[in-house]
């Protein structure tokens, strides 16, 4: 196994050989832009280091990883829009850069392109790697989907915050690890086991999205620490603060989170105050360590070397207790 | 073979039964939508007339002619968003109906649910049909994107808007020939000429549409005769005209694009009198039987009994003959 920065440039390098097509312009530049934002590449990484663990060859998992992140990049570029983003990764959002038009078009090409990387594989993994890609990727639309009706609604429960958590962020994840595990040609009860740990290990990393854009240390979280709340955003924090509090707690959030003030700070004060006061931040503490220990619990079933059980338990660990 | 009506309605009973999921109806609910508002269904009718004059069981093309409409019903739904349509085959256009971001998620989960419905194939027809598709689908968006730029320039020439047609619209026909062709176990030279039938189809059933736009009977055509005009759309007659007009004739039609009247009535006669003076509306007739040509010389060459080559001349011939 090896690690994440070596994994990370072997794939950066091979996106960059992999330039998107060059005309028309206005279709693949916006493709290029937003793949060379950077970001953690975390998806990429996972694919590589399954095929690695299962004593495949990282070099034939390049074109799945590429497929996985540029598909990845399509649903930043859609939500984006849907989401009225100004910026990414400190940058212009597409549809801001260049218009909505494009961002929908550029966007539309970006989910094509990542079928197309799929086409390096023969005609029996090939098929398997479609079907999990395209199930996945169904089930990530519909995690937004979920996310753009929650929007307007107010009884929204944890269960069902959960499932949109699970297919927006959680699938995708899992479908990374899994193609790998594919590639590798690792057995089925295998694949199964690594989607799930991939699973679990994206649930908590969205769950901890969640805390660190209300208690992340505004010097390396590299987002606006508050943004969530400023946006009334209903995360698992908030949900769990309403099921926490008071009548008068209650009273006070969902009036915060029916305004926008000019001035955040005074809100955001606010609502992080109830929120630790009913609990609702160690109730979501809990819920990403729950959710590791649901991933590292799959780990004594795979059939691979301890050695990389070891490898992949410090990966999710070091995820879990990052800071940005 | 069968006739057009018998394979419509094999195809539109197949699309009933295989509703698109329920939930989240917000995702699912617009494709449902658009894909019964009807219409001719073209492309997946020759998808399977094509597996049926390759002896093929069209049964069995029921599914990738599934996959090619919705497809197609995808580049409806974001091409409406991008032109800001309010109609499609006299209803609401889904991002009217609903809004823009529902047009954008659920237009995504259809190009993935087209995906899914070649799941059906055993793999090594699969990696060929989805090769076509993958190929196919990226065309078309950049035939969109072609017709994006093409707005807001004033140096468009001919080969340039006959790549955009092809792109937009004859790749798709071709590719849905391609794939009958190939689900029916066609040598890949015959795979090659339906293709080039197809895409030599496709570009004079464009043509053909721009030049009903103009001049089609306003009882039959279902469209608003003119619209083109009205929305200054430069198409193949535009074009032409421009190319054979005098000074005055060129001035006149390049002062009336650039005009939004509130009287269009006005604008259509003096432009439709132009395409036809300067002979634009000749030669575009010419061209559109000039690609049907084009079409048929392909016939000879396809292995397949010669009653089937008068049945696809006849289909040809009947498409190229519509008022609608």
């Amino acid at each position: 196994m090896l690690s994440i920065q070596e994994y990370q440039s072997y794939f950066v390098a091979h996106l960059k050989k992999n330039a998107v097509a060059q005309d028309p312009e206005n279709l693949y530049e916006p493709a290029e832009y937003i793949l060379n934002l950077g970001g953690k590449r975390l998806r990429p990484v996972l694919t590589l280091m399954t095929t690695d663990i299962y004593n495949g060859d990282y070099k034939e998992a390049l074109s799945a990883a590429l497929s996985i992140e540029v598909f990845h990049n399509f649903t930043l570029v859609h939500d984006d829009i849907m989401d009225d983003a100004p910026l990414r990764r400190g940058h212009q959002t597409v549809h801001e850069k260049w218009d909505i038009n494009t961002g929908i078009l550029s966007g539309d090409a970006m989910l094509i392109m990542a079928y197309k990387f799929l086409e390096y594989y023969d005609s029996e993994i090939f098929k398997s790697l479609i079907s999990v890609f395209t199930k996945t990727a169904l089930e990530v639309c519909e995690g937004q989907q979920y996310d753009v009706d929650f929007e307007t609604r107010d009884d929204v429960t944890i269960p069902e915050y959960l499932k949109m958590i699970e297919y927006k962020t959680g699938v995708l994840v899992a479908a990374a690890m899994k193609m790998g595990a594919i590639i590798a040609g690792a057995s089925e009860t295998d694949q199964d086991h690594i989607y799930n740990f991939g699973r679990h290990l994206g649930i908590a990393f969205q769950l901890q999205d969640d805390y660190l854009d209300a208690f992340g240390d505004p010097k390396t979280f590299g987002k606006q620490v508050g943004g969530d709340i400023i946006e009334n955003k209903k995360t698992y924090l908030y949900l769990k603060a309403l099921a926490f509090s008071d009548d008068d707690d209650k009273a006070t959030l969902q009036r915060l989170f029916s305004s926008n003030p000019d001035d955040d700070s005074q809100k955001i004060n606010t609502v992080k105050a109830i929120f630790k006061s009913t609990g609702a931040s160690e109730a979501t503490k809990n819920a990403i360590e729950g959710y590791t220990e649901k991933a590292y619990s799959v780990l004594e079933y795979l059939d691979i070397s301890s050695q990389n059980k070891k490898g992949l338990k410090a990966f999710a660990f070091n995820l879990m207790n990052r800071t940005t």
